[in-house]
Formats: structure tokens, sequence, C-alpha cells
């Protein structure tokens, strides 16, 4: 029996929340989940739909991409995954799908404003779009370069992983993350929703504006902050 | 055995009718239902998915917010319910979601116009968006005062929430109520639906006219009147 | 056992039509089957839900609007049924739905221009809307005038109700017909999707040609012409 | 028993998916099965509602629209089908539906602009949208030459059949091909999702530049190229 069991059963779990969610069409996603101690990662094979895919089709991986279990190819994303495990050491699973209302707004090249409490319950600041990469970028290791498109764009808007744990990358579609997979899982829905409520905001008031900064914070801090009173205990 | 047990489950049944009415994604939402004689409501846990809710997990809460019977955390939105029923005591149960329509002209601050009879079978007024707080609200008792925000801006616009019972918080979402938590349900459902058809209307026609007043009464009267001919008598 | 069971049976399975096919959201919507013989049309009683509908609920009325058979009240737009079986001798079904993209095409009261051929396949005109009723008819019997609206909008136009089988009401939403009531429930699935496509393509490109004239004639000649060969004779 | 047995069943199993995927609504759309030795194709009969459709009602016909086996009426798109399968040697099966977006795009006769990698993954140019046809190719056999449409707009523009395996046809609807109908059926529902981000996209941001040519050479290498790194091989 695999050492790895555990690792993949959690990453083909993850990976089957997608199309439940409404989140994928067909074989537009892929879902990791990492194992810090041994420094592997676990990931969906590329291009099996999801009806068919089995636990033991998900293959193990080195943060060098070395693959360490598993007799199918990763997913063609697998290196954008393992950038932003190596660089974030905060990060236990990550989440790449082709949403339909984020990719519209990773399409359109536009961070999603923060316009209102769902967003704000989430992250305090607007969900940001990494710039189109320049072509030195993209004809050379494209997926590894898109982690480091999105790590980039990170330290240049001085915004946190541990934050902010969704970004859209311009032409292409989001990826989420966060301490665990189900809450990558998760923060690709309440995107995908977020974005949704955003484009129907912006087409029926294009002058929308921002959310108040004091009702930012406070819907921060009721979630997050020291006095947290959101959920269980 | 519990002497609040009718209640709970009363509660437990519409905190489930949101859900399936597709009124709410995760835990973004609650209802709660009035005892008048007791002066209590029961009302949805914080952040306890619907999947795995039980309704003996309903907290039960007098109008000062104290928990009288339940060992989880009441629902983050609870202050707001208890002012509610405090000075409108006609109300039998609220509900307030994120639910995508409503929640976009919350975000856009726009009070709903009325533009057909599904809306003025309901209401005969626009659906109003009470304003954002001002920074002290929303600084102090954010909850509390988020109950008096809605109260406001129904004196301020001599509104009676017998007949108007639903409102839009701007930048943040609906509420509605009713004389019993199934009507409140309802009204949520409605309010979503009619939301959904005034963004399709004012999107394709930006200067679409409001409902001429004969109609509005008209509908009104049909369902409300003296001389109501509406449903089973 | 009643003499009109299976006008009955008829007129409950059409209604529960329209939920499955996505067109009524609670109780927004009616259908009706006339028996031409005997000069009496079966209807949904007010106000019932379609999850607890039975066949025996439904009321059976002649033209005069008297109820002939059912204890419960008839629908409140059944004075509209009337008129229309009363006025347009060859109609077997009408159909009444608050269907979303159809009403918000009423509520802009706005014509569905013809701009493709699914909308070609079965009119061959704009989808009418006729304009607001004048303050005495809805001060008067809104309902029956609410028939005499739409038959007067026909006649204004030279529309035949046995080539277009579909009416928008400003403000209001659509009713359909057909030869059958099941032709008529299959025009308001049909006239919610081309509303629907023709929202899109609106918004998408405002100024949108009309369909060209020779592909109007073309595909509804392949449909109802004397050479038809769309489906099996 | 047929000798077209197992065309047929590829055939009805691919018309099945079409209201499966949410393609078709009633009849609107149709599925072929070619078989090169023999030089026929099999499609789906006329107007027969999927929920009824058998394997044996679907009809066998040659390239010249002859009828080698089944009783009912083939589809009344099959002239189309025909012209496409005699001169394009390569395709499989083709696919034709009036799916939402797709068909919205078609109605205000816009290419679908290539704007992310979801398009780029499958095509490398704008989705083409062919012009209305004149009046007298419309009088003429009208089937025939929406084939003939095609293929010009395809000449016209010098695009291969294989590498762009969609096309709508102006104030029609799309049809679609492939290598086996299974492709055929896939890139129904890629083109629909494609159709819809970029109709989001578009009214979110009417002035959304075009995919960086880099980037579409790059998404398209990594699917199809030599070095082809997509799928399990």
């Amino acid at each position: 029996m695999s050492q790895y069991q555990e690792l993949k059963q959690a990453c083909y779990e993850a990976n089957m929340q997608l199309p439940a969610l409404g989140l994928v069409l067909f074989t537009f996603g892929n879902a990791s989940v990492v194992d810090r101690e041994r420094r592997v990662f676990a990931i969906k094979p590329s291009g099996v739909p999801y009806a068919t895919l089995k636990a033991e089709d998900i293959v193990v991986l080195d943060f060098a991409n070395n693959v360490v279990e598993g007799s199918k190819r990763p997913s063609s994303d697998t290196k954008t995954h393992a950038v932003l495990y190596s660089h974030w050491e905060h990060i236990g699973g990550i989440v790449h799908t082709h949403s339909t209302y984020a990719t519209a707004w990773a399409q359109a090249q536009r961070d999603i404003p923060i316009l209102g409490t769902t967003h704000a319950d989430h992250l305090t600041v607007d969900i940001p779009c990494a710039p189109p990469m320049d072509d030195q970028m993209i004809a050379g290791d494209y997926e590894h370069q898109t982690g480091w498109q999105i790590i980039n764009e990170f330290q240049r808007r001085s915004l946190s992983p541990e934050e902010v744990e969704m970004v859209l990358l311009s032409n292409h579609a989001p990826f989420t993350w966060g301490k665990t997979v189900e809450k990558a899982v998760y923060h690709s829905a309440v995107l995908e929703e977020v974005a949704r409520m955003a484009y129907l905001s912006c087409t029926l008031r294009p002058d929308v504006p921002r959310l108040k900064e004091a009702l930012i914070q406070k819907h921060y801090e009721r979630k997050h902050g020291v006095h947290s009173y959101y959920g269980q205990s």
C-alpha cells in the first residue's frame, strides 16, 4: 500500500468537489495538496475526466516536478503549483479552475473591485488580476513562469498570500489556495460567486463605488480579528 | 425535552429552505423565528454548514441577545434580528441571505424600481436600499446598528414593515421578514426573482419607466385589499 | 365520477409541466384547457402550490366565468382566459407564466425582435408587446380587460392568433396559446428561450439587425408551408 | 439485424449527450456520424423528442441524401451535414445545436473574439461567424446551401476544418465537428462555454483586447504541437 494513500485520497476528494460545485467543465481544473514534511504534493492527472477519476490516478511529485508516485502524466499546470508551494510556505492546497465569471474578469484583465461584504468577509482588497506575461516568459517555461507571475504580482502589490488567497491571471483564469485544500476549494467557489455579483453590479451601474474603508475593516475583523465572532470556536 | 422544541424545529426547517431555493452558498444566510409570548427567538448557529445542521443546533436568545438555550454560538447577524423583533411587533420571522441578484443591487446601492406586476403583487413601492452606515455606526456595535439602519430608513421613508417586507442594505445584502418565518423565506425568494427581472429590464432598457400608478394600486388591492380575490380563502 | 375528468387531468398535467420546465416560481403561472363542444374550460385554482396540486383541484368554468365544477376559487387570471377562448375560436389551451426573460422584455415594454431562426421557426414577426392598459381599463374589470388588451393589439397589428401564438403584456408577463394545451406549454418554453437569446444579442450588440426577409419566409415555410419538411408526417 | 447497428448506436448516444449537456431545448439540435468506407452517415430523425428517441429511429443516408435505412424522415438539417461530409474528408461527426450563448453571438452576427486560454486551448483564431446567405441561396436548396456557406467562409478565411472545428451561422446557430462524433459533441459544449465567457467579458469591458499572439501560440502548441504535453499519451 502506498505511503501517499492519505494524501492522494485528500487530493482526489478535493478534485471531485470542483464539478460538484459547478466550477469546472470537462477537465478544465485541478486541485493539489501538499505534504510539507515530505516536501511532495499530489495533483490530478492531465486530461482525465472527473467521471472516471480514481484516487489511485493521482500523481505525487516533489517541488522540482519529479514524479515520486503515479503512472499517469500530471496536470499540465503542475509547475505552477510547484512554484507556489516552494515559495509560499504556509499554503496547504491549491485549486485552479476556469470557472465562468472569474474567467470572464480575467479575460477582461480587470481586478474584481471590492463592492460588498460577501467580498469583505474573505479579503479586504480588490481581487488582484495579474497582467499578461511578457513574451519571453510565455516562450520559456510557461507554466513555471505562471507561478512566478503570481508571486511577482503579490510582491509588487505588497499582498500576503495568507490574507489574499485568490488571484486572476489575465487572459487565463483563477488560482486559489488556503491552509488546507478544503479551504482552497472553498475559496474557488467564493471567488466565482463574488465575481458573479461584481459583474452584475458593474453592468447595472458602471460607476459603482468601492466599499467604504470602515466597512472593509469591520467585516475583516469580524471574521479574522482578535475578537472574531464568526463561526464556532 | 426542550420547551423550545417546536420553535427550534420551525427555525431549522426555514433555514433548510434557503439552500433548497438556491438562495445561499455555503453558510451565507440565516433564518430566525420569534416566540412573542416568551419574548425569545430561535436562530441558526454561526458558520455551521447546512448539510450538517440539525434542529438541536438552533440557538434560542432573548431580545437582549442573551442565549436562553443552545451550546453553539448564534449567527453573527443575531443582533440585527433582535433589534427588528424588538421594534417591529408584528413580524414573526426574519431571513437574511446574500442571494445573487438582490446582493448585486445592494452593492450598486440602488432601490429596485417597481417595473411589473410580479413586484406589484407583493409591494407597491420600490424595494428600498438603505444607504451605507456612517463610520461611527460601523465602528460601534455593528450588527445592532444594522438593525437600526433598517428601522431608521423605514421611518425616513414612512414605510410600514407590514406592507414592505424586504429591504436591501447598501454594500451588504437583503433582509426579509413576514408574519411567519415561512412568509419571510417566501419573500426572500420573491425578492431574488424580482431583483433578477429588474436587472434584465434595466440592462436591456436603461430608461425603463416605473409601473403606472393605476396598475400598482390594482395589483395591490387584488392581493391585499378588502375585495381580495387571490388565493383560497 | 366527474364528466370533466379527462379535461381536468389534461389541465393538471399541463400545469405540472410549468415548474418542470423552469417557467414558474411558486404559484406564478397557470394553464387552462378548453372543451369547445361543451363550451367550458378547466383552469388551475388560485394560489395552490404545484407541489400539492391534484387533478381534482382543477376548476371548470363556462365562458361567462361561472364555476361549473370545483370547490376551489379559480386562478385570478381566469377572466383573461375566458375572453381569449370566447373570441378566438381555434385555440385549445392557454398558458400564463411570469418566466424570467419574457417578463423582463414585458417590463421593458419592448417587442422581442426577430433575430434568428430559433424565433423564425415559430413565428415570422416580432413577438408583440401590448402597451400598458389605460387607467379606465385597469380600474374596471381588470382581468377581463387584459384579455381585450391582447385581442385589440392583435387586431391593431393585423396579427392572426393561429400564426402568432404568444404575446407580452407591458409591465406584466407573457400569455401563450395553441391548438392544444401541450402546444401552449411548448410555446411558453420557446418564448422564454427566444427572449433569453434576444436579450443576450441585444446587450452584446444594441444595433443588432432584424432577420432578413428571405430567411424569415424560408424558415416559416419549412415548418408550416405546404411543402413542410420538418418533423414526422 | 441491421448492418448499420453500430453506426446508429453511436449516433443515438451522441444525440442523447446534447440534452444531458444542456445544449438543446426540445428538438433544437442533431448529431450525425459518418462511415467513410461505406460512404453513409447516420443522423437523428426530424422532430422526435429526446425523451422518446431510440437507436432504431436513427436514419442512415448516403451523401446524396438518399435514405439507406430507416423509416423516419431525417433531420431537416440533413443536407447541411451531407455537404460537409462530402467536402471535408477528415471529419467523423457533426453536431448542430441552438445552444443559448453561441446562438446569441450568431444572431449578433459577430465572430467570437479569442480572449483567453479556454478558447486558445481549442483553436487559435476567433470563432468564425459566416455572414447571412444571399437571397438566392436561401430561396434555393436552403440546407444544402447552408453547408456551402460554411465551406465558402472557411475558404475565404483560409481556415482548415481540422484546426477550426466550429462555426457560427449568422442569424442561425452553431455547427461543430471533429474526428469522431464524441469530439463534435465536446466541441459544442466548449463553444457554448467560450461563447458565454466572451459575452461576459465583452459586456463588462466593451474594448476588451484580444489574446496576445505569444499566448495563443503557446496554448495551441501545448495541446496540439509536436511537443504536446496535455492529457495522457
